[in-house]
């Protein structure tokens, strides 16, 4: 039997060899880790052709679909413009875990054939090259999510999300890299290696979903799919400057996904796109709700894409909104009170309340009971077989292990915080000049921007939203300025020991280029609302800031 | 401190003192308790007046509700109608827990001056006395749920099913009996004592909404409120003769329902309607739903009342109709057998096809596994504040109690359950003509009729669907016949030992006017689906009926 280190190195050496030589950048060409980003390095490597480059930076992913149904594109085309990218962006931030390239360019290929023999696209995804996080089986490859003891044990089927965007007509070309237990918002481990933020290098693109964080960020993919249990999705998100979406749980579906703690149901991961548009996010949710995705998962409630409602939202004249400044606990950094404060200042004639924040540390508590009850012992199993090391992560190992009665008290704390928080948002109603509660709340993206490796993360921001099961939107907005952001602005007046220390952590001149999200969080399955209302206030934000 | 049975003494006193002396039957005129049905005996009794007894056979729900609307009846007449008869029928058969005869007239007088005045009705269901389940909390009285532990802790607030119906112009009026702890499908506990079935009182009207099925079926009540985690709506509409809505989790609002077990979520209870009138299902689902009771339960998902599904299955020309004529286990008595058959023989032009039972046994060993995982804990505890006896029930007592990840374990073999169910559900196709799968499943109300108390009773055709999480409604189709049923038909060929057991129990003679009852069986989430399909094979049963 092998060692975990013959194993890691056997994969990455199966890795490597995927990646054709034709698209790597001599070793000596590379520029050096350093606070530059990186994200247009790609285009200026001479791999890829002019036309490969303005594919590849068609953000807007509702443009790139039209051209690829017009035929202005081929899905072939479009296909090996991202495959190149993607194999330089891997050089760059190592973003990769199993490698799809053959597959996806046969499927390309038929889709090519089929819309010029029939006229008529796959899919409302036709031809769209995908990136999936590597819990997402693809038949013929791994899913390790980051175990080396889970290697050579190729998935026999693809899971419902990959067979449900396949039927609308997307390619699945990479999966992409994760923390091992996938339990933690840096994204390393010892079988893929580290993730790095294209933005600033000496920083990561957070967790769990970084491996999408950082690919998407380089327009090495232009839709990628992550899950979220704590924030997995929003973090790289929030890190790496793109959209992202949580939707509540079981609305898209997650059968087939490889995960431990699968049995763990009080907070249940769920699975949402990362884009570098908001479009991006819009196409998948429809895209995905249209292929019924409730006849393949029986999780899935059967709950269509609601377009009036999205309508509704994009262009509700009167909104009612609500901003949460800081979490009680621990006070974004500077940046984030200056972004919110630049979209507050481009919403127009809205009705702006404050919303308090509720319980936060409390909300943290139920959360890492629910994650932690087993003592470990789904991930300690899962590293079992090959005695592999055990990378920092949030886990129960080491912790007494709960009863089954114990796990039900925690089911009723955590119901009962529901409850509250509800009755909480209901209760903005006398803040409003209408008397109705709030249509949406602004919420920082992070407590913290993109960070160097090791640092921990502070996770509430997203966290709080797993547990009250609210969809939730990140925009990017800004990145950090030293000139602005700069300094310790904060001597004392903590709100806690955590918010004395993230405080003092501040540099931002290390910081530089980092990212700065803000959230759209809106009523429980209410995916398209958020959407729609994320839409307008970015319009608004955008076309507020072509104007200054 | 009181003992158990002081503070039990006490509550029945109360409860005693409520009912008004006037509506009492002397006790010499009383019945005596026989097989023989005793739901007409109320509009004998003199205390009804022939408009009040007409009021309360008014088993249309939609008929009732167009008169409380256009004034034809007033709110505060049904309602004493309905609290003339509840009472008789209280003596008769024991449905009661707490009485609310005074907050209910008090609100029936408002909903009339509140017509008069507007010439608007309330809400959906603008006069309309309901029961619900002990369970469901009315301000001002216990919800004791049969542990005498739990007695003179009045509510302070309602439970938003009792708020949501309120809000829709009902006028809850009674809460009904159940089995102590719930886990149990016989309606007797300590406190209250039993509950039996008015078409013969040597026979129990199932459980655990016993005192709704008892009471509906008495014509006391137009509509109740019960609750069902492995049938305890269906089971006792199944043994009455009603009409019964087991719907998805959290489609309608529990919270703010007292129960033990709660933190138990593998498998959660919900709630639903039992009523004499298919119109009663879908009046109060529709209701219910117009309240958008998600803005007050964080568990109820955004799922508004989908009339167009609704209609269209009422009208949808040609069904896939599955009929699942044993679960292979257990075989249904022979009158089950019977009532499928008539009703298939009135059915019409749709394609019907033999459903493979699937994996029963399994699936009972995943449900029990859920409701026990506790040792039984929770239950213990209830019953040690007084030290009063534990009845008969469904529990983990005794048993070791899993660990945490022993739960997460069963959690992961549920879930794999509802996947594999859902394929067998899918693969139906290749059984129809059209290549579609089933619309609709037809599968027997129970395997036994109402039987006496003490014999317990097997739930797999009921549980069955709250594993796999499937809306279905119960439909009244025939009672027992010894004529046509009787006599043991089958002397081998066992599918079980359970099988054996239960074929060696039937003895029609001693079953005379049981209720035999169908189930139809959707697709998850698709109430409205498997409401509008109940109403089509109703009619069409119905139709055919008339003819013959």
């Amino acid at each position: 039997m092998s060692t975990w280190q013959q194993v890691a190195e056997s994969k990455r050496a199966q890795r490597e060899a995927l990646i054709p030589e034709a698209y790597k950048v001599p070793a000596s060409s590379l520029p050096a880790v350093s606070t530059d980003s990186v994200v247009d390095f790609p285009s200026k490597t001479g791999i890829l052709t002019a036309r490969e480059v303005q594919i590849t930076e068609t953000d807007d992913v509702s443009v790139l679909l039209a051209k690829l149904a017009s035929g202005e594109y081929t899905a072939v085309e479009v296909l090996e413009s991202f495959i190149k990218r993607t194999c330089i962006a891997h050089q760059l931030v190592n973003p990769l875990t199993e490698i799809h390239f053959e597959d996806a360019r046969k499927l390309a290929a038929e889709l090519d054939a089929e819309l010029k023999s029939t006229g008529k696209v796959r899919g409302p995804l036709h031809g769209l090259p995908m990136s999936v996080k590597d819990q997402f089986q693809i038949k013929g490859s791994d899913s390790t999510i980051g175990y080396i003891s889970y290697a050579n044990k190729p998935s026999d089927s693809d899971s419902v999300l990959v067979e449900v965007i396949k039927k609308a007509g997307a390619v699945p070309f990479v999966k992409t890299n994760l923390p091992q237990t996938i339990m933690y918002s840096e994204t390393s481990n010892t079988l893929w290696g580290t993730t790095l933020n294209p933005h600033n290098r000496t920083l990561h693109p957070g967790g769990s979903s970084g491996g999408e964080g950082a690919l998407v960020a380089m327009k090495g993919s232009p839709l990628g799919v992550g899950t979220d249990v704590g924030g997995s999705v929003r973090i790289p998100a929030a890190l790496c400057g793109l959209f992202g979406l949580r939707p509540c749980s079981h609305r898209f579906p997650y059968e087939g996904a490889v995960n431990t703690l699968l049995g763990q149901i009080t907070i249940p991961s769920v699975l949402g796109p990362l884009s570098r548009s908001l479009s991006g996010l819009t196409e998948f949710s429809k895209a995905v709700l249209a292929q019924q995705p409730w006849l393949l998962d029986p999780q899935t409630p059967s709950m269509p894409w609601n377009e009036e409602r999205f309508q509704q939202a994009r262009t509700q004249k009167k909104l009612n909104v609500g901003v949460m400044w800081h979490d009680g606990h621990v006070k974004p950094m500077p940046p984030y009170e200056r972004a919110i404060k630049e979209v507050l200042a481009s919403l127009g004639e809205h009705d702006i309340v404050d919303f308090e924040p509720y319980k936060t540390k409390e909300a943290m508590g139920i959360l890492v009971e629910a994650f932690c009850a087993d003592g470990g012992k789904d991930i300690s199993e899962s590293i079992a077989p090959l005695k592999e090391p055990l990378g920092p992560c949030l886990s129960g190992i080491g912790q007494k292990e709960y009863t089954a009665f114990e796990v039900w008290q925690a089911n009723k704390r955590k119901l009962a915080f529901q409850k509250e928080y509800l009755d909480h948002w209901n209760a903005t109603a006398r803040q409003t000049k209408d008397g109705r509660p709030i249509d949406l709340l602004i919420v920082p993206g992070m407590a913290y921007t993109a960070i160097a490796p090791g640092n921990d993360i502070y996770v509430a921001y997203t966290g709080i939203f797993n547990l009250v099961d609210y969809p939730a939107v990140v925009l990017p907005i800004s990145k950090v300025n030293p000139a602005v952001d700069g300094g310790a602005t904060r001597s004392g007046g903590f709100l806690s020991e955590d918010d004395e220390k993230w405080s003092k952590k501040w540099d931002a001149e290390k910081l530089v280029n980092a990212p700065v999200c803000i959230q759209i969080v809106g009523r429980r399955y209410e995916e398209e609302a958020v959407l729609g209302y994320a839409e307008q206030v970015y319009d608004a934000f955008t076309a507020g800031s072509k104007k200054t």
